[in-house]
């Protein structure tokens, strides 16, 4: 199946999820190559009557990247959708079990790369739009997509200007709904109200090269590494609160670059990565490294440690926004989702700087996984999720205002 | 300076050890490069009336690698020089005070590359003969010398091939003397009566590989580094016996390959290198240290180790040959040595299958270092040391006999 022709475009049944997911899925757009998906969104959004605005971000050292903003209606309140069409690559494309640009639907699973993360997501939103413009009942307010082609990558020429470009032009957000996979077994089930924060860092751990016969003409840097990856990986950080789960420390590498049985090398470096609550800032959750690596350092040995740029933790401030996701996906599926704050960093940590921001997406078993595939039952749920969602928000006055 | 001429050759003073390390240390022969030193050996010991044999040994993947058998005399008793004129790499030659293949004199120093490992032997070794030939005072008996240019490389082309071949010729050796430098502060501190054993060994840790803000799906190998890294490198493997050190473990490298901070790694590889006494063999060490890495392995990660191949440790028989050594040595420096199993292995290893063996050399604080260098009265006291030593081991009828 090759990148739908505008004659195709013209009959796509914008008001069905899997239609529009299919053809998103059919554009090969890997991180950061548009691959045809924005243009395809542009296209659908026009016609539905939104107001459509791309936008290309560039910086020294990064890919120019591709993005879109789309408005429709005028006024308060004004709920954003963020979400990107960009994904991550197939993998050995053999072996999936459907070519995965194809779109291919097989005993009631849609195959492909994006099902899941996010082009199914973004089809069932817009497939939402249109059904409540085909049903003559968009609510008062103002729409606006923000849909990037630079999610799965550096993310430094996506979401975080498209939204500076947005303040720039004077929009002024009430709520949010990010469209990331967040549920867990089944659709419904989980809903996300914050993000751990995220640190990374590298230990530079000095010692003395020599000969492994004559130890004490040396200093063996290894002999830093047990202590350190002892408190670091063993002792906990802390018990979690009632948001969030405990924060935890995994130690991702430790490499040497030593290829002689008989050399005590000179150095070493440890790598880890810490997903991290609001218990901590990044800055106090430094300091407590900081002292755990300087106590567990033996004599003579010295460490220095070099930091990643942090993400810090958050929580929306809204309940609002978060009851009315509660309460759609309750109309829908007939139970309430679990409020989450667990799980990786999104674009959630950019919109929640403009506005109170809930997440809600389908289940993420298969992302970024060979044979990445979504229950087409799950795409028309998650669209009548996202119509309910909208109505309540918008009708509520937006998420903070509702508050 | 270029290698010597014939023409300088036959100036050369075989009976001044400065002269005979200045003009192999002009031949550039870095493992396995010949270089043109065993081609100078070979002339200078046919001259002193030696019978010379030249031997090239290789084997797939391996470089070729010349070698040099010589004898002079007769019958028994029969004394093995073993030693080598290949050199490790001279490193940055723009930062040695004078040019690594020079040969340099200066302030009472001989600088090259090779002047205390061990051209510097082999050239007071040469002296002394020369010595005991022009004074007529050669001793009944045999002399051979297994000069290999292997023994800085991989050193399967070299010692361990020659000396089969001599068993193959019928050579019967009563004693030994390896020419390594064995000294510490200064010369005649310290010989060597044995050799610890080394044995290296690569551990792969195998979990699970994940993301890194979901650990509970993964099974982060790096969880066994602490707890194994400690057991190997922390909890003694014992205290040392009359002859040895306590035996010694060193982590050489620990690796991951992951780039990723946010990927949990699925494996790692721990390397380690243990030099041992006579209290283990290499086989009762591999199942103390497999009982050791498996006991300290968390439940679910899995543990494999790959053994290269081991040395064994060993103490040389005979008394009679260290206390020859020790009484040459007294009568030159006025002190008798440190009897010693210290330090890395030898070709000693290999030799001692044959016959015992003692190791003498020179002070080894320059070895394989910029700058490189013997004082020249050192290399003076070491060819009365190893005449004398050679008068007295030839006269007592041998090593082993003499006990």
């Amino acid at each position: 199946m090759s990148t739908p022709s505008a004659e195709t475009e013209d009959r796509l049944d914008v008001c069905d999820p899997v239609a529009v997911a299919r053809a998103l899925i059919a554009c090969p757009s890997v991180t950061p190559e548009e691959g045809g998906a924005l243009d395809l969104l542009e296209r659908v959004l026009d016609r539905l009557g939104f107001s459509v605005t791309r936008l290309t971000f560039s910086e020294p050292g990064t890919a120019e990247v591709d993005n879109l903003v789309a408005s429709l209606g005028t006024g308060a309140p004004h709920l954003l959708f963020a979400g990107h069409t960009d994904v991550v690559p197939p993998g050995d494309s053999r072996t999936w079990r459907h070519p995965p640009f194809s779109g291919e639907i097989d005993d009631g699973f849609l195959y492909g790369r994006g099902a899941v993360d996010m082009k199914g997501g973004v089809a069932a939103f817009v497939a939402a739009i249109a059904r409540l413009k085909a049903a003559d009942r968009l609510p008062v307010g103002t729409i606006t997509l923000v849909i990037t082609g630079d999610e799965e990558g550096p993310g430094i020429n996506g979401t975080q200007k498209a939204l500076a470009w947005c303040a720039d032009k004077g929009f002024a957000f009430d709520g949010a709904l990010v469209g990331e996979p967040t549920c867990v077994a089944r659709l419904g089930d989980m809903a996300k109200i914050g993000r751990r924060g995220s640190l990374s860092g590298t230990i530079r751990v000095q010692g003395r090269q020599g000969h492994a016969a004559y130890p004490h003409r040396a200093l063996n840097p290894m002999a830093a590494v047990a202590p350190i990856a002892r408190t670091l990986a063993e002792d906990p950080l802390d018990e979690g609160t009632s948001d969030f789960q405990p924060s935890n420390l995994e130690l991702v590498s430790i490499d040497t670059d030593n290829s002689a049985f008989n050399v005590i090398p000179g150095a070493c470096e440890i790598r880890f990565n810490v997903r991290f609550n609001t218990i901590w800032s990044s800055d106090t959750l430094k300091a407590e490294l900081l002292r755990r690596i300087e106590d567990a350092t033996p004599d003579g040995i010295s460490t220095q440690v070099e930091w990643e740029r942090p993400s810090e933790p958050f929580v929306t401030e809204s309940g609002a926004l978060a009851d009315a996701m509660s309460e759609a996906i309750s109309q829908v599926v007939g139970a309430r989702p679990e409020l989450s704050t667990s799980g990786g960093t999104s674009d959630a940590r950019y919109v929640r700087a403009y506005c109170p921001v809930v997440e809600f997406g389908l289940v993420g078993d298969t992302m970024h996984q060979i044979d990445e595939r979504v229950p087409l039952a799950d795409l028309e749920g998650l669209t009548e999720i996202y119509g309910r969602f909208t109505s309540l928000v918008l009708a509520g006055g937006g998420g903070a205002a509702g508050t």
